[in-house]
């Protein structure tokens, strides 16, 4: 018989209406003929108000403990919900962790999954069982504590399972109804993607399209599972439903470029006159790695008697840290001063057709240069382009762009 | 190394400054040398809270998942608690039921304890840790799911887990700070009682002084743990702090009568004119216990041409379920009407010195009678005598027998 993977965010199980709610989807893949493995997170707040305790409990908290409140959140969920499937008929009960057991390193706070002996599960559909609920964003460190994966951990949750229990898809519901070719806040005629690759995926998801978490995709590109990210608030969650992410092959669309995305939040700092000398990269984002502070794109300058002016970007918040740790390498770095800009964005543009197509990143530059965006960095991989530009230009340059590129209507 | 158990109820932990609390008088038991084993509740009306969605969610609730879902309010406290004194530089780790774990009975809500191999908290110790902070309330089945022990389970797993790591004592904290000789709200010269037999205990919690679980005291007595009552709002913890159950041998008071406990919400059915032959009981108590009914005392009347009055006492609110079964047996009981009286109230004299002494009932009722208290329904256990009265007349027939047995003066 065949499995899927639903999987369940906060705010689609915030409250006991949206779990029925839920349930009522769930309902519909076991009437279509599937066992059904549903991967659940805290209902929305809960995690928060138990992450407030831990915090008032203690200045430097104890991370395995942390683990053990905090993924109870999830096992709430996972409980009601499997209670609420038996109420409607179904057979369901729910799985911790522990239980399947989802076997994690020991680092806790930010365990990875390093295996899910399907035995316990397999064994609950032989016995009639239509639906296993487990609580995600959890499982059980070697030494038989609970652990939790980080952030966004849920997803990576429902990917690991497709993988493990050879589920034919793996479904992300969630509060939107899946990816757009860029915000529909900024450009109306923004157009529901069908399907995309994996690689075009990961990249719009590290570029602020926040919908699912990076190293689930990487986690499906790795085991090739199908993964779709659709609304729980909306009825349809027929094949044609939301956005399928999935192998380049399988991908039908032939547009060049696929998506738009943007990012407010950056700043650009640039270190005046450094010395032009093998060893200087390595001398400045050394000390900014050490900073934690999380440099996205290095634009180096042409070098002029010896020395050269070297400009970063990084999240807006991490500037003081960068500021901090450059001032503490000054000596060394011996650089003339520091330019700060805090009043930058970045606009993206994704698509794996670019790497067979050239002049993409050229027409991007002549349409940005028409609307009269000037562009402060440019960074390129084989499957997007990047460029820094004048916050107040941000919108401006992604409608120009989403129109430029004829992204409302599909190829 | 000694090894004590300390249980915190619900009120005892029920924000985090009284975790914080707990967490102090735990740091005093470390630093008397004890290895401390610490049982904990949830957090008062986390329980509630979590029962509330079962409710809400299903109309006859899965069992098994009611568990899952409970069992998280104690996960929650032990977490913090533990990380509370990690803080502190305590050594300490939370432990949730399946961890340690506790095996029990698959009886869903209302499971037994069968086992609790110590193992993991013996090589937890040896390894270096002070303290381990157990969930209580909960375990494990024979088929892997979790566990809850019923109302007042908390009570019950501390004194497992003193028999099961043979600790010195189990200390039960909570919001009185011991066992009175009767309620001080009625009586105020009633006296804190330093020591009190097991089968006292018993009594007196079956008969409404509603500190210690009946489970847990029959347990200990199992078990030879001694049990102590303190409370969590009082600095002192010392040897002589609160009131210690314990074997009859080393209870020193020498007092004919320990306690006076009462019960209001009581109430007293009487069948007029049953036939009274063999089966007459059966043919009644039968039905009243299918209903739910919890009979007390029974009393049946000199029989009269073949015909009896059969009077017997429940609680108040299951008078309604009492009447309807005696309807629907009618036909075959044959009584002439049903009288019932909501108006009454037990009063009880508990304590072990009875067996030796003739005279004690017959010296209650004489005071009873001295005051014009009519007596209506007398029962009596070895070390128990308890009458029923006209609920007006219960507090002055509290305070008559706490006098004129001398209780407020230690023996």
């Amino acid at each position: 018989m065949s499995r899927v993977v639903m999987k369940f965010g906060g705010t689609s199980v915030a409250d006991l209406d949206r779990i029925a709610n839920a349930a009522k989807k769930v309902e519909q893949e076991v009437a279509n003929g599937h066992e059904v493995v549903v991967i659940v997170s805290a209902m929305s707040g809960k995690t928060n108000e138990l992450v407030g305790w831990v915090r008032e409990t203690s200045d430097m908290h104890d991370r395995a403990e942390y683990d053990a409140i905090v993924s109870s959140g999830e096992n709430i969920t996972a409980g009601l919900l499997a209670q609420r499937l038996k109420e409607m008929g179904i057979s369901a009960r729910s799985w911790q962790g522990w239980q399947v057991p989802v076997q994690t390193t020991g680092a806790h706070e930010a365990a990875r999954i390093e295996g899910i002996p399907s035995d316990n599960l397999d064994a609950s559909f032989a016995s009639g069982h239509k639906v296993a609920v487990v609580a995600g964003f959890q499982g059980i460190g070697p030494d038989g504590r609970i652990t939790t994966l980080g952030r966004g951990g849920s997803d990576t949750t429902a990917v690991a399972f497709a993988a493990a229990l050879d589920a034919v898809r793996c479904d992300i519901y969630t509060d939107v109804d899946g990816i757009y070719t860029t915000d529909p806040r900024i450009v109306s005629t923004a157009r529901k993607i069908r399907k995309i690759s994996y690689e075009e995926m990961l990249e719009l998801a590290s570029l602020g399209a926040k919908v699912l978490q990076t190293r689930s995709v990487e986690l499906a590109m790795r085991y090739k599972v199908p993964l779709r990210v659709l609304s729980s608030f909306e009825d349809d969650i027929s094949e044609t439903a939301g956005t399928l992410v999935c192998d380049e092959e399988d991908t039908m669309e032939s547009k060049v470029v696929h998506g738009i995305a943007y990012s407010k939040d950056e700043a650009k700092v640039t270190l005046v006159s450094v010395a032009d000398r093998p060893g200087i990269a390595a001398a400045i984002f050394g000390p900014l790695a050490d900073a934690g502070v999380n440099v996205d794109m290095i634009v180096q300058n042409i070098s002029e008697d010896g020395r050269t002016d070297m400009t970063f970007s990084c999240p807006v918040d991490q500037v003081p840290h960068a500021l901090k740790a450059m001032d503490e390498a000054k000596m060394d770095l011996n650089f003339e001063k520091i330019v700060t800009d805090t009043e930058v964005a970045k606009v993206s543009m994704v698509g794996v057709g670019m790497r067979s197509h050239a002049g993409v990143a050229a027409k991007m530059f002549k349409i940005l240069a028409n609307e009269g965006v000037n562009i402060q960095v440019i960074t390129t991989s084989e499957i997007k382009v990047s460029v820094l530009v004048d916050r107040k230009y941000m919108e401006l340059a992604v409608r120009a762009l989403h129109d430029a590129f004829e992204l409302e209507t599909a190829a």
